[in-house]
């Protein structure tokens, strides 16, 4: 009684809203350009489930030729071993007795499983929670640019490397690095260097990983990476048009909302909030862009309302009970919003998929 | 396997990171004093279960003496009739046929159900849908200052209230702001104004409810409403801190996070992200403030990290692995991404409650 999702033949207008729906023709040219990309450039693309969750998805980009998933969590990666998916990376730095104890579960289940660190404390623990009879994959994270996680120079890469490699329980697999600034030559840099140093020390690197859909087409500049991790592309949404990286026609994920109120001559009211957009600004000064009313502006949320300055087009905007259909800054964290989703062609829902590593717990 | 929850017994500093957890001494204290304070001054409270979305904690509040809960959503407001309560506003615009099948059937159920509206369009649907044998209570949503929703004067206010005393399908319930802004003189002009106008049609207007956590303790200061509406108070957050309408020591929610990475000197790396705390900001300049280390700064958050300057503090901050409590900057939407919540006594766990109202389709 509590939820009532739409049937498959249930046109997007009968859709009770606030609801992202996901355009099966677009989902499908997303999986397809961005792995002709990399066929191309003879270069592995590894879909990061992070954007989407959903298994029948990860499956569509495994079926176009993606090597295997990245997934953020043990847990996600969990629900895709389940599902059957047998080449996962979980890219995060996993700390403490039960997350390791749940990592050595799922890496008896998982014929290519590997993590990353960027510390020897993370080494460490892992190398205390797994045996020689079966090694775990270990890749050392680097920060080329992003300012997050990531040792921050290639001797320091080469030397936890260094340190992966002699512990027996764990297999030195690589290096990677999430580029979210500094650019291709400086990622390439990186890499080389440290390539250059692992060398020195006898060390083998099969896997160099770049990471990023605002770099996805970029990937290229980047000679040195075997592989290449994104997760956004396969939605896109309002920040990958401002990178570039894709055109409003490639917009798979919309938000559909109702107008419930005009209460003032410059002002609207959408029943889509912070509980279905977030607040996920990503450099935008507003909400997300109402399709066909690009003057609008979604000036505030609360959590189930979005306030609209409709000032630039207050007689063409939709009145009272009319549906209007948003871009989201940001698809990834939409998707942690919703157990489902709805998906649709030209217009008409086709199914509905359990958003199913959606709020699971390490 | 995807979740493993804590169960109770379990302290703390073992349960496995992020997760938002609820003290239950404080809890039950804001629960109380809020009570006492509506007592006092002879008013009714009606808290807002967007909140907590949690049956137990309603029941609670309910057991202390709220008059009634308050929901947003027609699917909220199913769970908790599902769970027997009996006085249930619906603060919104209820629009389209399904939402209308639906509120109609909730009707059946629950013995006092209200609604709001602030236009004939939304009166009229609602009119539409139920009939004279069992008509529908309706509020009229007023604009004090919050610029959301809402009629704009109580000119406007009492013509709608008119229009929905005059359908004999629906029952005229009063009337109801949401006083983000403009303050209490503002909100008890408008009401006083408009209850004269009624006056003047021989409309009674039985409700006047006022709402919001960041004036729960000046409601005395709107001696025209009857009730007042507030979800917030019951966990409280950084920005009911900052309102000053409770200290730390009230602060019933915190959100356990690890020292994942701590990459450069003065950066440290939590995990807990945009999909654990939110980008709301509320005004603040960063994303929630770590408890004991108020001089560290959440500067940016990605969906599954937080990078934290630590320049002020890097020689007391915890080492990696090391385990942080976080306020955060809002509550309400921290719990819309857990599907059960924590709550602890002392440090250690006591149960483990569904968000049986987090992710509901209306």
């Amino acid at each position: 009684m509590q939820s009532s999702w739409p049937e498959a033949g249930t046109p997007l207008d009968q859709v009770s809203t606030p609801m992202p729906v996901i355009d099966e023709d677009r989902l499908e040219a997303n999986i397809s350009r961005a792995q002709a990309y990399f066929d191309q450039h003879g270069k592995g693309l590894r879909p990061h489930i992070k954007t989407h969750k959903i298994v029948a998805v990860a499956e569509a980009q495994r079926a176009a030729g993606a090597i295997g998933i990245n997934c953020q969590k043990v847990s996600e990666a969990d629900v895709f071993a389940q599902a059957g998916f047998e080449d996962i990376l979980i890219t995060y730095n996993i700390l403490g007795a039960a997350k390791l104890k749940r990592l050595r579960a799922l890496h008896e289940r998982v014929p290519r499983l590997s993590v990353v660190a960027d510390s020897t404390v993370t080494v460490d623990g892992l190398a205390a929670a797994f045996d020689t009879a079966r090694p775990l994959t270990v890749l050392v994270e680097c920060d080329t640019g992003g300012k997050r996680c990531g040792v921050q120079t290639p001797e320091a890469a080469a030397a936890l490397a260094a340190h992966i490699a002699a512990a027996p329980s764990l297999r030195f697999g690589g290096v990677l690095t999430y580029p979210a600034a500094g650019g291709a030559e400086a990622v390439e840099a990186f890499l080389r260097r440290t390539m250059a140093l692992l060398a020195d020390k006898g060390i083998d690197c099969p896997v160099r990983s770049s990471g990023g859909s605002p770099d996805l087409f970029k990937a290229h500049l980047v000679p040195s990476a075997t592989e290449h991790r994104a997760g956004t592309y396969v939605y896109n949404d309002r920040s990958m048009v401002r990178a570039g990286e894709c055109t409003r026609a490639d917009l798979a994920m919309h938000v559909l909302a109702t107008v419930v109120s005009r209460p003032a001559e410059d002002r609207a009211v959408l029943d889509a909030g912070s509980k279905t957009l977030t607040s996920d600004l990503l450099g935008f000064s507003d909400y997300g862009e109402i399709d066909g009313f690009e003057s609008a502006r979604i000036v505030s949320l609360s959590e189930e309302h979005a306030v609209v300055d409709i000032s630039a087009c207050r007689e063409d905007f939709p009145p009272i009970g009319g549906q209007v259909r948003i871009v989201p800054n940001h698809t990834c964290v939409v998707s942690n919003l919703f157990d489902r989703m709805v998906f649709h062609r030209n217009g008409v829902v086709t199914r509905v998929e359990d958003v199913a590593a959606r709020g699971t717990v390490w």
